[in-house]
């Protein structure tokens, strides 16, 4: 029931040139217990102890992301990642910004699938003002057609920006859609922009009301703070937020067996080089049966997580006929998840061969499986990422907060190397061989426009 | 705004014998003009009056059909064909049936995207008995545990012998999931089996009394009846049933813009010829600009509609590779549609020849348009498929039911042909060229077990 294993992939991956330098030895990990409690109303508490700097990360997570919209309203989830910023009857738009700018601190909020979540960073002593915004914001927005159209212009031009001139955006949506034929995880977390733009205050105010709630969210405090400290912080602050109408368990949707195989070819002028992906509906860590997320997360980090593994070796090294190629595991979810393949040719190499070249090895583990030491390096990886982790202050905090918003706890948090290490070789070849199978796949492919007949 | 073309083509072929043949001098189609009203509670009542047999046919439309489901209930408006054939308070179960046997009427029931139906065929003498049924199972079906899990048995067999024991079925339903990318018609009509498996009575209650109201409901009697007659027996039946709760207008989630091109693959032992179809979004009936429908309608008949068609003399007949090819476009729907062309190969052929022959045909009337000889054929069948279908008492009740309960009125079903004889070449080209692009289109090929790896 964790789900931190992509955090844990971004730490892993963000901190690879820490992990080979001198400056390993000075880690400090701080190894004050985690503490987890509720407010009256309902609201989850995680308070993370780090008292190396006086910095406190401090986030609200929601239990409330895209795959929770009702149909036809995609991107109300995200447009609330927007309107959060907005004036509230306290506070003007923009308010909370200048006051975390003010004193030398950031901020920021994201979207995803099953949880929106809203941060800053900040010393101690203003830990205090920022729960007092936080706690505004999550009750007293102001909703109105001017804000909900200024507003939904904003996210419009979001995803023109980010998604319609991007052709591999605009691929990786169709590739979603396609891959998910029922689950909500096939539409965008922007949102179909004939959709977006129909957004208006009504559906706002609706999905503001239902899930912008203290029983609704998960506050985490990671740094130098004491944790019966931000207790009495947290009742005097969102304390005072009434409890909002209880919420039915997230049961959505869930996918049906998958029999096919299935492509979804983009070519566009605008391609140079061309790459693909294969993608497998597989569970997450909230779906899995046990241990199953656990063998899935090695084997991605064996197959292809980065520059020691299989895909890497292979292909790039070896044969020399692939820019880039790999795999992952998007663990993190509440629902099935995706498991995922991709390369690029390099030089005169052909995508087909490229591709040939990535099945010929994701059927080799299925088959032959993985060695003992592969498998033992994979797992000291992950367990030391984890430690790794515990050395940036919002990356706990993540980890946490994206387990609680999406089923788990604290407890699946600290037993995840415990559970990471009892992975058994044979355990990682079988959940190869049970969901990597080409038949029930989806491969996306961006082509150059002169491919297009291809 | 009309939606008989579908039932139009189904009329068209089922006469394409009769069409040939003597008896066309035989026809005496009724000329009696049809009735339109509303009752009280707002059911709304058609009469087609045809005297040439003692024959009436009775039909009630529900406008409820799958597209209406709520998420994560897919299979519960055909499960409702099924529990309305169960005990009322009024009648045991299989009652109505056996007093439809026993006049030596016949009955059936069917559902689709957009409506569900049920109907009789009797003499007249017995119309007001089939209103007293069917008014009182439209609000007083005894929807217990008992009677949901039984008839649930029914719909999941139904499913394994009609779906899942069927490659072709299995394979239609993940192209539909691929072609819809969020349109509610990429879910099966039958449902997805891991939601059917969990409907439950809470959910049948909530469905029926939203759904199942004489102001969700269109009454279409066809036959040989006095309108005012029918009037006075449906005020004196369904007049007695209780207007339902205001329904929101049928507004679903509509389709984002196509940008890839997709396939889906099924390779099964059970296969022994291939085949293979191509699909597009296009626009149906009800959402389509002025013409643009009757154009799809008309180029779905050049391009392949029967033997006369295009890809039936190019394939079948002149190249000789092909056992099947042909074109049909949906036009009946509330929401985009589907136009569809497919093939399959004949002898030593090879499906990929039969498919690039089937695009060289799609391109070439994309650019080169078609003859004004073909489109006045074309049209010249469709409007005596409309003369045809008056003399088929059950095609007119069908023609008139889908109309209206996919949004479209008595009148759009009398213009049609009218409507169907302005469409000029060019805008067939037109339709062609606008909808029929290849880069945005899906499809899916059935393959024999040995090809699995093509």
């Amino acid at each position: 029931m964790t789900s931190q294993a992509d955090w844990l992939r971004g730490t892993l991956f963000a901190l690879a040139v820490v992990m080979t330098g001198p400056v390993l030895a000075d880690n400090k990990p701080d190894d004050g217990k985690v503490t987890n409690f509720l407010l009256d109303n309902g609201m989850e508490v995680v308070v993370i102890p780090d008292r190396r700097a006086p910095i406190v990360t401090h986030m609200v997570w929601y239990k409330v992301g895209s795959a929770d919209e009702p149909p036809g309203k995609s991107g109300i989830a995200h447009f609330f990642e927007h309107l959060m910023f907005k004036a509230t009857t306290n506070h003007a738009a923009g308010a909370f910004d200048r006051a975390v700018s003010a004193i030398g601190g950031s901020n920021n909020a994201f979207t995803s699938y099953d949880y929106t979540a809203f941060y800053e960073t900040v010393v101690p002593q203003a830990l205090e003002q920022m729960m007092d915004f936080e706690a505004d914001r999550m009750r007293n927005l102001i909703l109105n057609d001017d804000v909900i159209a200024t507003e939904r212009d904003v996210i419009l031009e979001e995803r023109r920006s980010r998604i319609d001139s991007n052709p591999q955006a605009v691929l990786g949506e169709e590739v979603d859609a396609t891959l998910w034929q029922n689950q909500p995880y096939r539409i965008p977390v922007i949102g179909w922009m004939q959709e977006m733009e129909k957004l208006n205050r009504a559906d706002a105010k609706a999905f503001y009301d239902k899930y912008y709630t203290p029983n609704n969210a998960v506050l985490v405090v990671a740094g130098d703070v004491e944790p019966q400290a931000v207790k009495a912080l947290a009742e005097k602050t969102y304390g005072k937020v009434a409890r909002g109408p209880d919420l039915p368990p997230r049961i959505r949707p869930v996918e049906p067996e998958q029999n096919t195989r299935r492509t979804v070819t983009l070519a566009d002028a605008r391609v140079s080089v061309p790459n693909f992906s294969t993608q497998w509906v597989v569970p997450s860590y909230h779906t899995a049966k046990p241990g199953e997320a656990e063998a899935l997360d090695l084997l991605a980090e064996i197959l292809g997580g980065g520059s020691r593994s299989r895909l890497y070796q292979q292909l790039v090294v070896k044969q020399g006929i692939a820019a880039e190629a790999g795999a992952f595991f998007q663990g993190t979810m509440l629902d099935a998840t995706n498991f995922t393949v991709y390369g690029a040719p390099r030089g005169d190499a052909k995508l087909a061969d490229v591709q040939a070249a990535v099945e010929a090895e994701v059927a080799r583990i299925a088959s032959e499986g993985v060695t003992s030491g592969e498998l033992e390096k994979a797992k000291d990886r992950f367990v030391r990422s984890m430690i790794f982790a515990r050395d940036k202050q919002d990356s706990m905090a993540n980890i946490y907060g994206a387990t609680l918003a999406t089923g788990g706890n604290v407890r699946d948090v600290e037993e995840w190397p415990g559970r990471i290490r009892k992975v058994t070789a044979d355990e990682v070849r079988q959940v190869a061989a049970r969901y990597l199978n080409l038949n029930h796949s989806t491969s996306g492919y961006l082509l150059p426009q002169t491919q297009a007949g291809n």
